[in-house]
This record gives structure tokens, C-alpha cells and sequence, in this order.
């Protein structure tokens, strides 16, 4: 970077800085649209969230347009950079985000409403609660108050920019991907920046190396034409919840190996200097689990702590229902059971082939006259970052220039669907630059992000954008 | 029985006939009222279901007057029979029945609503539905209609008669059974006729010969102090759904043997010669479950149908729940899941050991840091019937001159939590005289009650009743 370039980097850092109150407004009342992509009834919460960002990009010189799919809309934008005289030799980005959130189930354990962002004193100073607050709203907000920052303060963007959003991440991106797929030819670039994911600990950034991809199932257990009294029945009539607990009770054996026929086939163990990276993390184990009151490790038994969370498959049961939940007491044999199980893979295994073999494991372990009915909500495969691109290092700079420490190269132990599209499809690289914290309780009640996170974040972003303006 | 009885059974018969269409409305009037015991938002409606039966009992000459316990309220009533002159010798006979009903739920399956009662024609003739239609107000509604038709045939009872009704039989009676001890001096009684049992078919009566009693629990198993994102934490935190599914589903071995600890202490083998009483009534399983949509037992593998429905015990999951039961998904660790667990036990069961055996199972079942809740809802002992005393003679009697056929002494597979305290705290035998049908769909949506069964019913109880006029 030359001196001119490190000048305007800090003159757009300046305005970054002057502009994060209404970035972080922006953020917050983006937050207040519940646009949970899994409940019908929000469907046109989803398209709302979706046309705030397409009049937010609209306003900073993006040809923005909210596009059609078979599920919520997605968002394809496009800037063109500084202009023809400056954009010879400058690389395109593709951003990839989410504007959809989970569900805020169990409702009545938020300290605050879901969507009243909330901001509150914690130790490392405000921070804001809502669902949604870093997945994936709060990490976009970054990334756009980035493309805000080297619009105001230099009227474009330093490169070529295209912006692809979706609306149905949480849910495994069924309609996404073949909309991906259908507009390969709008979406080239050079390499694909998404933020998703988590830093190290609030100090210490990271670059994610590695995606689980995830196989998620719900299987519905039927017996009786209707529901049983359990006295008039019990001893003849198959109770589908005692079915399904069995069956579902022998998914792992007692090491916690996953008992899906052919479930491993492709695992690959990680190499030895994988390990030795891993292992010099220092991670603790036990302070991550005494974090959320645990204190004993669930999983295979024979595998390190960082391996089992970034390089192993798992099976988690994710919900689980049938007969009567009220108060008190019902006594009878539900005529039906279910469970929502989600199998997170990695790179190796193929997601088609653990549907087939969940199926393949329940048929095997019900009785006989027990009907099964299956839905499968997504499936994606587990995934490598390529790590020795000039965008890869471009971002560890980014990243090292704003918290003075080099990143963490990092394994993910979720999933982002789309990225295998991107990979695949869309034929190039993406970069994994996350500013999640462990406990900012995604997925959970009360999900919140640092504002420091959020700022420092925004600035990696715009560091980052300046590196591609040489 | 003298020629005078005899005409006046018919007398009181050609009665009970005439008032037969007030005999029904009362009932479906009844029905209105959702008295579900389990479900605190519907204590008014249990005081106004009982309320309504002491209007009742009151307009027949009953001393008639809710009692409070520690729960939903009594009703203690009594009749002194048709006066000193003719008193000497009657018997004094206990009545006992309740006016709760079970929860509606799932109301989503209801063809028509719960508290609605609907009348509609069916293969017998004509039926009712509404929950509770035969779970136990139509059946005590019979034996209400036979006093109703003495009472109006003859100015009178024909022997002293108390009435004891309750309202959380469906919830276990924890309170009712204090209760029924602390009023013993005034429930004295020679014997307790009780409806609220089943019919062999819908031509040929039942007596019940013994009852099935019950432990049921509800257990809670909490893991991580918050819900947790699946990518992030699967394969190093506790997921609760997957240990309770892992340690319900040891409760049976394969053969259907329940595994908790000291389960089958105490339970007898049937006598051959009741083997071969049930084996001569004919019973088709394969019909019964038919019935039902199923084709294969579900229970011990070694025991015959009649075996396992009426002697020996069970294991049933009555509700299940956890984590995320919406459309699409949730990928959360959820932070607990819960079940409710209904243990039907025979005699020579301990009840409290049962319940023992059951937190002993589980604690063993768990992984180390999960936390077990527990709530006990009901402990009853599985009963058997004195078969040899004159008033089993004369429900016999009054059964086959109303059916032209002798009543089937039949086990039943349910349970009635108070039996045990009235025949062990109040030393009286107790006479299980019902007329519901297998199909009737009691603790199922669409619960009904033949009318057909409902007339002969209330007509074999006006019969029993002249038996005692002797």
C-alpha cells in the first residue's frame, strides 16, 4: 500500500468513525423486523427486512433489487467501483449475508423482547440484545456501514462490489441455492466475503478455515389411528413416543461414536500439523462448558475438544414432541411422535448419503406396524477455506492492522448452506471474516452482539476494502 | 325376590324409561361444563361441574353439599332410604364417581367441539360426543338417573344410599384421598358400586375384577444453563433432548421387559384356571388392534393379550417434549426436555417403589452433569375384587335380567386411584359396574357414549337398586 493509499484508508476509517451512530441506528432498526424465515406467518416480515436493504444499498449507488425465489426473496446488488479509469487490475467482491433469523423460541426466556433491540452495559460496554443482534444482521450492518464509509468519503466504492443476500439461511437455503445457480452469470467476481461467524475471544480475530455442512431431518413416528386411553391399551397398543425415544436413543453408541449406517464413510481424521495448530490454541474445554454450565464433554469420546467442535460430525436431536405437555397428568398413548434431528458434517461425507442412512437407521429400529414419515429442511456439505489466496491475505492484514494481533485461522462448527454453492457454482473462493463471540447466545434467548464488536468489525471491513483499491 | 319386587322393579323400570329423554339432557348439560382437572385455568368450571350435580342430588332428597380439599372440591351426599319402617336389614350402599374430565387436547382432531356436545347416528344407534361423554359423567349420570327414577316411582330410595364424588380422578386424586380418610366416619357403607368401567361388547356386560393401578411422574433433564446453537457447541455440550431419548429408551429391552430396578417385585403369574377364563372368552387381539390401525402386539413378548392388558404391567410415555417444535428448523442444543412416564402396576406392585425404581433408573441413565427434575402425579396399587359377596350376586343378577346374558368378570387394564382408599381406609368392597365401549375413544379426541349403552346402563342400575329392597 502506498503512502496515498494509507492516507485515504485512514481518511475513510475517520469517517467510518463518524458515521457509526447512525450505522449502528441503521443496524438497530433493521433488528426490529422479525424476519424469521421458518414461520409462515413472517413471510412478509422476511420481504420487509429484505426491501431495507435494498433501499439502503439504493441510497449508497448500488443497483439494488430484491429478486424472486421459490421461498423469500433474495437481494442481488451491484456497485461498480470507483469507475472505468480506476478499476483496471482491481479485483471484484462478491458480500454474502443473511437478512432471515431463527425463530425466538422459548419466547419467555428473553430478558427483553426479541425484536425491541435492547442496549445494555455489559464488561466490554454496550451491547445490543435482539435476535438476529450478530446472526446475521449485525454482521451485514458492518459490511454495509463499510460500503457507507468509502461512499461518503470518496463518493464510490474502491472496487467492484456485488451484494447477495438471502432470506432463508436458517432454514438450509432450499430455494436460495437454485436462484444462486440460475444467476451464476450476474454473480461473477473474484472471491466472496462473508461475515458469519465468530473471533477468538473479544480481542483476538479469526478467518474461518473450515464449514460444517449439516443434513437436517424431521421424522414423524405414527402408530395408533388416534390417540389411546394408556390404560384401556397399555400392554397391546404401540405407543409411537416409547418407539421413538428407542430408536432415537440408539443414534449413538455409549463412546458417542453416531450409529447412522455409513455415517463416517469419507471422515478423514485431521492431519498431525493440524492438530499441533490446534492444540497450541490453548483452548479450554472445560472454561467453555463451565461457560454455559457444563462441565463434562459430550461426544466422541476418543476425540480432542477442538476436533470434535471443527472437524467432526455430530447428531443433535434440535426439538422433540408428542402426547400431552400441559400440566398435570393425561393418560393416554398418542397416536404420534416427532423430532427434529440435525446431523452437522464435514468435509468428506455426503449429505444425500446420511439422509438416506437416518432413514435406512429409523425403518431399522421401529417396530414392525410403526409408519414413518420424513422432511428434509436442508442438506450442505462440510467444507474447506482455501487459505493462501492474496484475498486471504489481504484480510489477515485487514484484520492484524485492526486488533495489532494476527488472526486465528479458525475451523467453524456451523454451517453457512450457500457457501458450497458459491464454491462450487459460482466457482470461487469465499473468506470466512466473522466478529461473533461464543456467548452472544445465537440460536438461543437473549442473542446479542458487542457494539465494540460491531465497530471494530465495521472498520476490519473497511481496512478491507482499502486493500483492494491498489 | 317377592312378586311385589318384582313388579315394582318394573314399575320403577316403566319410570326410568319415561324420564329416560331428562335423564340425557341432564347429562349432556353436564357435558357443557369443561371441567379438566388437570388445567388450573378451568378450577371455576370443576367447583360449577360438582355444584351441578348437588342441585341434582338435592332435588332427590340427598343432604347433598360440596366439600373442600386441598384440590377441587367433593361432593358428599346421602339419602336415608325410604325410612326407619322399612330400613332394617337394607344395605347401605356407597356410590362413588367423578366429574372430571381429561384435558381435550390435541382439540385440533375433535370433529366437533369437546364441550359441545354433539349428537350424530352411528352403527348403534345414536351416540354423543363431548369429552367426559362416558369418562365418568355419563356413567355416573346413569346411576343418577336410576335414583331419579326411584325417587319419582316411589318417593324414595329403596335402601340408604351415599353418594361420593370427585373431581381429579383424571390427575391422580392426591387430594382426594386425604380427604376420603379424613370423612371416613361418614362414608360408612356395606359396599361401593363404582361406573366407570367398560362393557365386554356392546351386548354383553362386564364386572370388573381387578384394576390396574398407576405411577406416573414427569421428569425433566436439564443440561446447558441456556439453549445453544448446534454448529457452535455440537460434539462438546450436553444435549438434553439426546440423553432423555438415550435413557428412555433403555426403559424396555427388547422383549418389552421394563428394565427399572425391582419393577416386577411382587407381580404374580395368573392362576391357570384364570388363564383359561380369559382364554375362553375369545378374545381377538388382532381384531382389537385393528381396531385401531395396528397389526402387531406391543408388550411383553411372552405374555398372551389378556395377559398384558389386564395383569400385567406397563410402561407408557404419555407427552414428550423439547427444544424446537415449529415448521422449518431451529439448529439449537435446547438448554432441558421433559416427559411424562405412566406406569400401570397390578397388585403386589409397591407404587412408591415404582417411583423409586424410576429415579434410580434414570439417574443411572444420564450423562454426569445433567440435572434430573421430578414431579409425582399419582401413586395407586393395582386391586383385586372380591368376586363372593351377595351384592357381586346381585350385579350379576341385575346385569343378566337387563342383557338376557351373564356379565364377563373381566380385568380392567385402567386404573381409579381412590378404589384403593375406599376399600382399604373404608373396609368395603367395591363393585365395578361400567358400560363404556373400547371404542368410545376415552382420554382421545372424539370421546362418546353409546346411548344405547347409556339407557341400559341407567336401567341396570335401577335393577341393582331393587336388589337391595329386600
Amino acid at each position: 500500500m502506498t503512502q496515498t493509499e494509507t492516507d485515504l484508508a485512514q481518511t475513510v476509517l475517520a469517517t467510518a468513525d463518524a458515521l457509526m451512530p447512525q450505522a449502528e441506528q441503521r443496524w438497530i432498526d433493521w433488528l426490529r423486523i422479525p424476519s424469521i424465515s421458518a414461520q409462515p406467518q413472517h413471510a412478509a416480515d422476511c420481504r420487509r427486512a429484505a426491501q431495507f436493504v435494498v433501499d439502503e444499498l439504493a441510497a449508497m449507488g448500488f443497483t439494488a433489487s430484491l429478486r424472486e425465489t421459490a421461498g423469500h426473496p433474495a437481494i442481488v446488488a451491484h456497485h461498480p467501483g470507483p469507475g472505468p479509469s480506476a478499476e483496471a487490475g482491481r479485483p471484484h467482491l462478491l458480500y454474502y449475508g443473511h437478512y432471515d433469523v431463527q425463530p425466538a423460541d422459548p419466547i419467555e426466556l428473553w430478558n427483553s423482547p426479541p425484536f425491541e433491540p435492547t442496549r445494555t452495559q455489559g464488561p466490554h460496554g454496550d451491547r445490543i440484545y435482539a435476535r438476529g443482534a450478530v446472526d446475521d444482521k449485525g454482521q451485514v450492518a458492518m459490511w454495509l456501514g463499510a460500503f457507507r464509509a468509502w461512499h461518503d468519503a470518496t463518493g464510490a466504492l474502491p472496487c467492484p462490489v456485488t451484494v447477495l443476500i438471502e432470506g432463508e439461511e436458517e432454514t438450509g437455503s432450499a430455494n436460495f441455492k437454485p436462484f444462486v445457480k440460475a444467476t451464476k452469470s450476474e454473480l461473477k467476481a473474484d472471491i466472496c466475503i462473508v461475515s458469519d461467524t465468530g473471533m477468538w475471544d473479544i480481542d483476538t480475530p479469526a478467518i474461518g478455515t473450515s464449514l460444517r455442512g449439516m443434513a437436517y431431518m424431521e421424522v414423524t413416528l405414527k402408530g395408533p389411528s388416534r390417540d389411546l386411553h394408556s390404560g384401556m391399551y397399555g400392554g397391546s397398543a404401540l405407543n409411537p413416543i416409547n418407539a421413538l425415544v428407542t430408536a432415537l436413543g440408539q443414534l449413538k453408541d455409549p463412546q458417542g461414536r453416531i450409529q447412522v449406517p455409513g455415517f463416517y464413510d469419507g471422515v478423514r481424521d485431521i492431519s498431525s500439523s493440524k492438530a499441533n495448530q490446534w492444540a497450541a490454541l490453548g483452548f479450554s474445554e472445560a472454561n467453555y462448558l463451565a461457560a454455559i454450565g457444563l462441565s463434562v464433554p459430550y461426544g466422541e469420546a476418543d476425540r480432542g475438544p477442538l476436533e470434535r467442535l471443527w472437524a467432526r460430525p455430530t447428531c443433535d436431536i434440535c426439538g422433540i414432541w408428542g402426547g400431552y405437555q400441559g400440566p398435570g397428568t393425561k393418560t393416554v398413548i398418542a397416536s404420534e411422535a416427532s423430532a427434529k434431528v440435525s446431523f452437522r458434517l464435514v468435509p468428506g461425507q455426503d449429505p444425500a448419503k446420511v439422509e438416506a442412512g437416518f432413514k435406512e437407521f429409523m425403518a431399522a429400529h421401529v417396530p414392525a406396524d410403526a409408519t414413518l414419515e420424513f422432511s428434509t429442511f436442508g442438506l450442505s456439505s462440510g467444507l474447506e477455506m482455501a487459505l493462501d489466496s492474496p484475498f486471504m491475505k489481504a484480510a489477515q492484514t485487514a484484520l492484524t492492522e485492526e486488533y495489532g494481533k494476527a488472526a486465528v485461522l479458525a475451523g467453524v462448527g456451523g454451517s453457512i448452506p450457500v457457501v458450497e454453492t458459491i464454491m462450487t457454482e459460482l466457482g470461487m473462493d469465499c473468506i470466512l471474516m466473522g466478529f461473533g463471540l461464543d456467548d452472544d447466545q445465537v440460536h438461543s434467548p437473549n442473542e446479542k452482539f458487542e457494539v465494540t464488536c460491531f465497530r471494530r468489525g465495521l472498520r476490519s471491513h473497511v481496512r478491507l476494502l482499502g486493500k483492494m483499491s491498489k
